[in-house]
């Protein structure tokens, strides 16, 4: 076994059961969080005055581990699919976009050797590292991935919210114009209120204060609650139908190491690794296995093939 | 071929895979946003100032497309049914809903020459070309179709919704009346702190000061939040329900495509079409279709094609 | 037949389709608006002094048609049952719910001449005749019922809702009332902020000022906008639940109506009654229509008993 | 029959029909309820002024019963068991969170004597006496249980939240930083902002000034309000996927209870008991029940009896 597959095992992790890699992925997690909590409490100035020297400290170790961690995983990439050319292969692995985030949380220290940024700027973008967690938060990835399957209705929504914020907007400018100058002066300036408005956020800063122009916002506030909090609903649908899918998923793999009627050790761990891979809680799958259980091995004659609960002895 | 059954073809798309149509439509489409664009910048005092030719040459240069999109579609709607006679479909055709909104949208302009209308109202007219979208967004589309097939229980929750601000409205305008004979002056004038306070945005501007304003205040929001986001639940689960006969829809004609045990290219472009037609993501579509393929060819005997449970012995 | 009997059938529409009952109802629904919008503006003192006459007219027919109302439906009420002993039957038809709103609706009207209220608040009173629209309205029926079936979990949403209240205004009034004696002066006073916080009104009038109130209060809203909209979301899935039950229901009818493959005029007419009775749609009726009519008359074969939808060839 | 025994059966109630241990909760209940109006409504000034003694003996009552009922319940835990080593089972149970929390409620009271706490602290925290209702109220077991089911899916939601907040802060600070160095001093700083903007609160004490701004706040609010109601999505759809389960479990019970063709008192009284530990209403049980009845006692047989759907011919 050489180095490079070494690192490759450590770093990608392809068995998941391998303890070096799990403390490397937990080393750096808790890099990742340092780095996000520094780079927010720099920002307080009495703060930052105390403890510059560690903030910096932080920045250079940071920057050189994830450097090294950057260089590691296009090195070792290769190890994926010894059999393919290793620059094509290595070339097509930098343009994933997991690749392109490690090389977004590195690259504003080093272009600040090259161009002058505004300091301020640039230490904000390293929060951009709070991407790097997408690798290891299933949390991200669930997301990611309804974002993708709804993509189409996410789209409707959005569309749907900005015909509105237009027509809000534009009413409210057309009643308001003449009374408020500075607050309703043009539609992009009263969309500022409608954002306010129709999001249900509403500051206050900019209220209507003609009676037509309250009639207005009232109605536009009314028609327009449901519609503002379709994407909200869309996601939210989206989210607990994944969390089903992965549920009927995990009974899938039950009912299956249940069939010669146990459950062995090694059938533990793999349900045990596959519920973590899931993203699924422990109480939620010793709910699933209880009920697998209590139905017992001949499943398709004595339970409602279509909701699985047991059937009456009438049959 | 006749012209008219050419501009036909182009302007109406029977056949949707028609590249001169789909061209004809982005052209439309982009128009469309400029339009939006430009009424909207329009407002913003010294963007107008500085580019009034542009503006003013948008305006008529789109007036004149409009204005010849909507007679070749007044005029080409006789090829829909060439045995009917042509005035009386035309007659039907301008009263569409689509065909009026096309009207609509050049209206103000020629309307501008007969009768004197405030110019900023004209202006601001010209944002309701934004309906013309409806013909090309699948997004509203569906929207509508949810607003009529849940119209009794939208009916229902915006019923609810006036009875509680007329009587959040009331009781309020009672307890603060004396104490804020400004803000609470009549019940009219407490439905803006009503309108603001159960469809949780809070201005501000109006709150009540008494304590017994402020306890009934309380008691309103808190009964009233509820009650308040029904019609965007409704919206919601009406949209979820649709979404959801949709896949059903296109798993359904997936599952006939791979009957024959393989998917041909005629039978994959016919496929995306409908997949487009019906509004929804690629990435759901092919996860539709790997759950399709993993379960084989004979999937019609042991499982239900559309709920996917295993069908009894009996079947 | 007699008088009363003819009263009765009129006010009570045993059968639903009888033409005189419609027209009464319709007559009182009216009725009842017109005194809404009365009392409302009323309270808008110009409009007052300018049409008091009118005002005073509505209010006092209206008592009078309402009072009739009242008195025929306890006279009638018997025909109900014209078996049971009139006085005892009288007795409990004047303690339903429905009785007692429209004894309440005219009330305060007479109540006047024995004790002296507040005229204000009299006037204000008035206002609960909305809650004779109940008998007209299949929405707030629909309401109640989901209210009476989702009772312990409202109960349960409700009590989390106001534990959270009472620790989150403990909480910031213990940190913030040394810095703001007079706005979180005592934790019912801090209940006002708690309550615009939680409910995400969040009027502004209130807000903690010092670091720990800031950090307490935003972890206190993150924490809280899950749990406070628990009502709502027991409310909104509880109504999607009946509005699927009832859908359910259709669908059965349907499906009895079609069994012998037709539907003839009495079948059609017999539907739509059922259908209006529980305030479904039209365009959902039809949808529902046309899905059963494509199955054809040997459900029981060719579809699957679950999902209801066609099963392959290869059944 | 011992006393110890007799004390457990009291406290514990194994036999939830026992009528003293009943009363023994109804006064518990109150005397936590008494409680906790005694400790909100101490806070304010002149009602302590007037009523201070009343106060002083509540409190002292009230920890004396609670140190009498948390000694009894460690004394007697030993019955549940009575074959396990009595001083063991005693730590165990005085680990349980139940035990601690009846500790926590007594123990500011005799800790007073020890340290010396700020006053006014020690009063707000018998507020924690609040927890001790976990042990009767079911709406608090039931959010529980969603809580530890959802663990997952809570903490990618909340996860997500604490990504969107530190992003949205970050970006308003570097653009706001400048024209309001008092509101935007800082990223902790702008978080109260990013807190009042994504949860939809919107207080208004700090808002964007800048064009720029306010552009990247209303991006943001749009963007979030999906994401910071994900927590509240997923706790809505766990509880109502809880009360299905409940429901079905009644409808089971109810089934078994049927088979034999009538219900007699005694299953009638069982029946009862088991409704009101699962928390469901009357109303919802009593539909469950018709529901059953109407289908007749060979219910086994034609339809699956738990998703109400009929069988195939072949069962």
């Amino acid at each position: 076994m050489t180095l490079r597959n070494q690192v490759y095992r450590m770093l990608e992790r392809p068995d998941r059961r391998e303890p070096v890699g799990r403390a490397v992925d937990i080393f750096l997690i808790t890099l990742i969080i340092v780095n996000l909590l520094s780079v927010v409490f720099e920002t307080v100035d009495w703060f930052y005055a105390d403890y510059r020297l560690w903030f910096i400290t932080i920045e250079v170790v940071s920057v050189a581990i994830f450097t090294v961690e950057y260089l590691a995983r296009i090195w070792c990439c290769v190890e994926q699919d010894p059999d393919k050319p290793a620059s094509s292969q290595r070339i097509g692995f930098a343009l994933t976009p997991l690749a392109l985030i490690d090389l977004l949380a590195i690259a504003p220290f080093y272009l600040a050797f090259l161009v002058t940024i505004d300091l301020r700027v640039l230490r904000v973008l390293r929060l951009l590292r709070i991407f790097k967690m997408t690798r290891y938060s299933s949390a991200m990835t669930m997301l990611l991935d309804v974002f993708r399957q709804e993509a189409s209705a996410f789209v409707a929504g959005f569309f749907i919210l900005v015909v509105l914020l237009v027509l809000a907007a534009s009413g409210e400018y057309l009643v308001e114009h003449s009374a408020q100058p500075d607050k309703f002066g043009s539609i992009p300036e009263a969309m500022w209120w409608a954002v306010a408005t129709l999001t249900t956020v509403g500051y206050g800063d900019v209220t209507p204060v003609t009676p037509l122009g309250k009639l207005f916002g009232a109605l536009v506030t009314i028609i327009g609650i449901g519609m503002a909090a379709l994407p909200a609903g869309i996601l939210a649908s989206g989210l607990a139908d994944q969390l089903r899918r992965k549920r009927e998923a995990l009974a899938e793999q039950y009912r299956l190491a249940l069939q010669d009627g146990k459950v062995d050790a090694e059938e533990k761990e793999a349900l045990e690794e596959f519920r973590k891979s899931l993203g699924l809680s422990k109480a939620l799958a010793s709910e699933v296995l209880d009920k697998m259980r209590k139905r017992g091995p001949d499943v398709g004659q004595r339970f409602c093939p279509h909701c699985g609960s047991e059937l009456g002895h009438g049959h």
